[in-house]
């Protein structure tokens, strides 16, 4: 491995979340399928918001949220999303440079607005998305700086960049740019529609292509389309180094070779919102083992992240994540 | 492996369950620790039994239970255990051989009355023994009959035999029959407690004399004395042919060599009673890898009998588990 500047360099789409409570008959109103995220246009976008009560603006994006929590814990990170040069553009690239974090992705000049999600959020604190790809659409392989990658220990990926043609190849550049230069890639599954929409493709990338995977119980089982978690865990073993599986409230379960960790769920007094908790427990993860943690200690720096962020509103960490890890675990970061 | 009549030979204390509800206050006023098993004289155990309101006698003992549970799967199976020349000696004689389980352990006709444990279930379905093990600590070397070990599969133990001094001879001369004829070896750990007081010995038993090991999370954790699942995990690795840990609500995890399931739990409606939960499930897994089950369908046959087993009051099936499975597995027994 180089010498990195970065512990990890995340890739993403660049999106303001829009979030409010609903309830369920809002959901089937609007015809919206609950737990999921839904790529919807621009119209479908202004029409949906204007039925939001009381929207709580916050910047959001899978893997910008993961490297925000990365950020939190003390981790040196770089971002790489496409924004519009708007005023969400601007309030995006504020957000995530103010935790430190490295974003020098050009801003869209010609292009569609900047991403947004609506997240509607229903009292069991599940959250169903609506994403407006707006600008990130135009994110492509020239934005990946080489430099970048290579001085980046992990360059994380979210599988929603699966979605935007251009980002895909931006996806395949930056992987093969960390492989040559001796680093790791990771991927997030993301979500299981997006899975259902990529599989081969994902299963592809699987072989040789990704080190660390993240995946939640819906989106492993989706990939190998089977019914039961353990089955989903007997498949994957052996198809990337590590893969760490959430599992809401079981916790989760992390794979590499012949080792095992089965990690109980942080406790949380009360679940408000579970939007980011796949994101945060990435961060986490990825914290313990570009610090030489071990797995075990990883995934449980994963779970107090997630427990964290859906004890509030919102997908990013409220408070630093680097002293409740201290304070909560006893593990010294 | 020898050419076997048995499935697997249990080998347990042969104790009648005497079952009542209560509440905590009941527990607390006679200092009862709860969920665990506690060992009381035969004084103790008359005037417990006074106290307890409406109620229920039905065979039990650990080991027992789950040679009950694996007849009722349609394993064959033989006991031994000691009961006392005595009424409860007799009922707990008819009711294991009214499974088709073969139990010829001669009754003990000069000893203390057979044996029997108070169970105090409270509301919130958790059991609380209190153990008078009267004929059990009769039970010697002199009753393992070696050509039933060497004949059966699977010799199976409860930890609990470690109580009594004479029974831990018989538990060590039937696992050495058993290596002998190239059979396999499985020991429950019982209880949280009974770990505690032969840690060394379970450790040592591990060490190349037990080849499959059932504990659930306390036992497993306090064998190692460590606080968290995880880590008794990967302790446990190694030290045994297969490990199969359960956790309640949590399912079970099964590790044999680089092999490792993670398995839910089955559905339950309403927990009513836990007694007997692992040695249901233990019935379940023994019978699956008896019948060349794979490890993931021999931990979900366990689950599934633990549920039938938690849902009502005692610790025998109340319904043939066979057809059970077969209707909420689809797995052909």
């Amino acid at each position: 491995m180089s010498d990195t500047r970065f512990d990890v360099t995340g890739i993403g789409n660049a999106i303001v979340d829009v979030l409010a409570k609903t309830d369920d008959a809002f959901l089937v109103t609007h015809n919206l399928p609950k737990g999921a995220m839904t790529l919807i246009d621009g119209d479908a976008a202004e029409r949906l918001y204007g039925q939001m009560s009381s929207p709580m603006e916050q910047s959001g994006g899978s893997a910008a949220n993961t490297i925000a929590g990365l950020a939190s814990l003390g981790g040196a990170c770089a971002f790489v999303g496409k924004v519009h040069d708007d005023v969400l553009g601007d309030s995006f690239r504020d957000a995530i440079r103010g935790t430190g974090v490295t974003f020098d992705t050009p801003a869209a000049t010609d292009s569609a607005p900047t991403a947004r999600c609506l997240i509607f959020i229903t009292p069991d604190a599940q959250r169903t998305m609506q994403t407006y790809l707006g600008a990130c659409v135009e994110l492509g392989p020239r934005d990946i700086d080489p430099e970048v990658i290579q001085n980046s220990k992990i360059t994380y990926l979210e599988g929603y960049l699966w979605d935007p043609a251009a980002a895909k190849e931006a996806f395949i550049r930056a992987a093969t740019i960390a492989h040559e230069a001796g680093n790791r890639v990771s991927l997030s599954l993301s979500d299981p529609f997006c899975v259902d929409r990529h599989r081969a493709d994902f299963l592809n990338l699987l072989e040789g292509h990704v080190d660390i995977l993240f995946a939640n119980e819906d989106e492993i089982t989706s990939l190998y389309e089977v019914d039961d978690f353990d089955e989903a865990l007997q498949y994957v073993r052996g198809h990337c180094e590590i893969a760490a599986l959430t599992r809401s409230e079981k916790g989760s379960v992390v794979v590499s070779g012949d080792e095992v960790h089965v990690i109980d769920a942080a406790p949380v007094e009360q679940v408000v919102d579970t939007t980011g908790a796949g994101d945060a427990y990435a961060a986490g993860f990825l914290y313990g083992i570009t610090h030489h943690l071990d797995l075990h200690d990883a995934a449980r720096i994963g779970g107090v992240a997630a427990a964290e962020v859906i004890s509030h509103m919102g997908a990013r960490p409220a408070e630093p994540l680097g002293s409740l890890i201290e304070h909560k675990l006893h593990i010294n970061l």
